[in-house]
């Protein structure tokens, strides 16, 4: 029986989740059963003493163990992290992003240890101030080939913005290509985007993103199931991709080549019931040819060609539709504050930049981009090519 | 009794069929069953005499025969074709392609006497030395819009020289663009190309594809229900779309604008258990956003990115295939012929307003106003001061 000191959600607790992280891969499906039925300090008790049901597990704890505490390790990574203004969140905080439990009972067919161990995360390390939980409640993961076009760069930005727009969080691994474009629509048009890395939130990777990192931490979340100090090693990103696939409501892949890692994150996202959208192409371009290989041999994805079409398949998945159309009640006089300065800086007539419109209204570029989505929703303002102004008169209800 | 001279096959049999489509279009329901019960012969009697089902079949026959002998229309047409060197093939002849007989049976949901009557060709006009039945009895139609991109072409060249590389006929209707590609691509990989016209053997169209028809008659087939000397009249290439989607094992549709004849094309193709291929394309290319509808509306249809995709769809769906269970029709598929003009003439973006749509459509304002109404009620269109837009997709709910 638990104990205060060590119940779910205790420094204990935390503290042994870290330490596990240090000893076994994320995933591992024993441990985490272990840890379901135990505690995080019994099996973290149990590990230590190699009294674990898998011969391969304890070799490979016992490898690991060699020259590391990991109880101190947990206490020095915690004060790391503590130091970078990094955060762990676990199953029992508030933030715990609850869509990632899918994960405990999902079954792959395909053999190997990276489709066998699937399990939800023991902990996620995050860096970023909004709330982890609530910000991939309504999110969509887009993600692709790292030698992106310029076809799948544009397109992935028209979908990421119009995401965004739509105050849907965009979810990608932070790679070269696809994922950057991703990441960098989101930000750019005033979303919420996470990066999922497969190392530690103090040394983002590919190094070269870097800038784009600094952003999205500062717009978004930095977020890994690695303790600080973890290094990119080539399977974690496959283990990484599981989380992106159950985390969000749907996965959009935009390029991927011939037999690409695109087909695995896709059985991980079909078998959690979520949205498999895959964007195609010109059949001459190889970045392309992983997608149409997708449509080809799975009928339950979802050719999507547009934002539209994504906001549509996340639509029908289920419980995280988009808002449903406000009606005439939705007027100047129900807007906040921050919205209503927003609205009243429009000008009556003509239309204005949205840079000369945060000037106007006296708030940040940020802030007025956020309203300006929900003002569009509500049909009160309309934006083209970058400027902004008054719809002609209020929409009436069909 | 059929007596020797107007039995099937006979002289008199070949002549009563041509004298038919002097009366009425090919395709046509209650005709083709009189045929098929009383013979050629017999019916052109009923026809001349007004003993006729039906009353608007009587009023159109009586309209057509003023001024014009069938019987003689017959004589003087098969003179014209002999001296052309088109030859007529009738149901008796070997070489007639048994394929089109799958027509006997078609019923399409959608309403219109598009959807109604297409029966199997009383008989067929041919120009070309090969016979018609066993070239087409290995034959996939490649077909697609005439506005069509370089990227279009290409991939409809490669599919086309593919499919005669591997002695499969190439099928098309003869147009600019990817019909003319198609026909084009086979005839410089030295296979057999069919073009399936919608008016005379003796004056195809467009006449900007003259030197292309002269190399088809050459080293394929120009094919036609329709007599020498007939207009390709805008209606015609619709009723001939039938016969492309029956005589052929399945068809390719490479670039489609949206709402172009291919869903109609493609509606026929899997009602008679052909093999629906569709290229996909660059979201971006408007020439491509045909082909996506039909990729998401259709999940019968089959994403094909090259000549191995078809060849392997062609040869899954077997020689004859089967008939395709029906899904829900698209609500646009059940449109009635005005009711579907106007929703064409609509842009895809911005509105018109409805003087404009009349003038598009080729319909009167009355008519156009009346037909607004229905699509209004029917979510597909909106209408807003005195302009006319296309609805957005309508969501899925929640």
């Amino acid at each position: 029986m638990s104990t205060p000191s060590d119940a779910p959600g205790s420094d204990q607790d935390r503290a042994a989740r870290v330490a596990l992280t240090s000893l076994v891969e994320p995933g591992h499906r024993a441990v985490w059963s272990l840890v379901r039925a135990e505690g995080a300090p019994a099996t973290l008790e149990r590990l230590m003493r190699g009294d674990v049901p898998e011969e391969a597990l304890k070799t490979s704890v016992a490898a690991r163990r060699s020259g590391l505490d990991p109880r101190r390790f947990a206490e020095a990574t915690l004060l790391r992290a503590a130091r970078l203004g990094a955060r762990i969140v676990v199953p029992s905080d508030d933030e715990w992003p609850g869509r990632v439990e899918a994960l405990a009972t999902l079954e792959l067919e395909a053999p190997g240890r990276v489709n066998r161990d699937v399990r939800p995360p023991l902990c996620i390390w995050v860096r970023g101030s909004w709330p982890l939980g609530p910000t991939l409640e309504r999110s969509v993961a887009v993600v692709g080939a790292r030698a992106s076009t310029g076809y799948g760069n544009q397109v992935t930005a028209e979908i990421a913005a119009g995401l965004a727009e739509n105050d849907w969080t965009v979810v990608s691994g932070g790679a070269f290509g696809i994922d950057a474009a991703a990441h960098r629509a989101a930000v750019l048009a005033g979303g919420i985007t996470v990066a999922v890395l497969a190392c530690g939130v103090d040394r983002p990777y590919p190094a070269g993103n870097a800038a784009l990192f600094e952003r999205i931490a500062d717009a978004g979340l930095l977020i890994s199931e690695w303790p600080p100090g973890s290094e990119p090693l080539r399977h974690r990103f496959l283990i990484r991709n599981r989380v992106i696939a159950a985390a969000t409501a749907g996965t959009v892949v935009v390029e991927a080549a011939a037999r690409s890692g695109a087909a695995q994150t896709m059985s991980r996202v079909l078998a959690l019931g979520r949205a498999a959208m895959v964007v195609p192409g010109p059949v001459t371009s190889a970045m392309s040819v992983g997608c149409h290989e997708l449509l080809r041999s799975r009928p339950d994805a979802t050719l999507v060609t547009g934002v539209d079409d994504v906001l549509e398949a996340v639509g029908r998945i289920g419980e995280y539709g988009k808002p449903a159309p406000r009606g005439p009640e939705h007027r100047r006089d129900t807007l906040d504050e921050e919205s209503a300065l927003v609205l009243e800086a429009v000008p009556p007539r003509g239309s204005v930049t949205q840079e000369e419109l945060a000037a106007r209204a006296g708030l940040s570029l940020r802030t007025v981009l956020r309203r300006l989505s929900l003002l569009e929703v509500a049909g009160l303002v309309v934006r083209r090519d970058g400027e902004v102004a008054l719809a002609r008169r209020p929409r009436a209800a069909p």
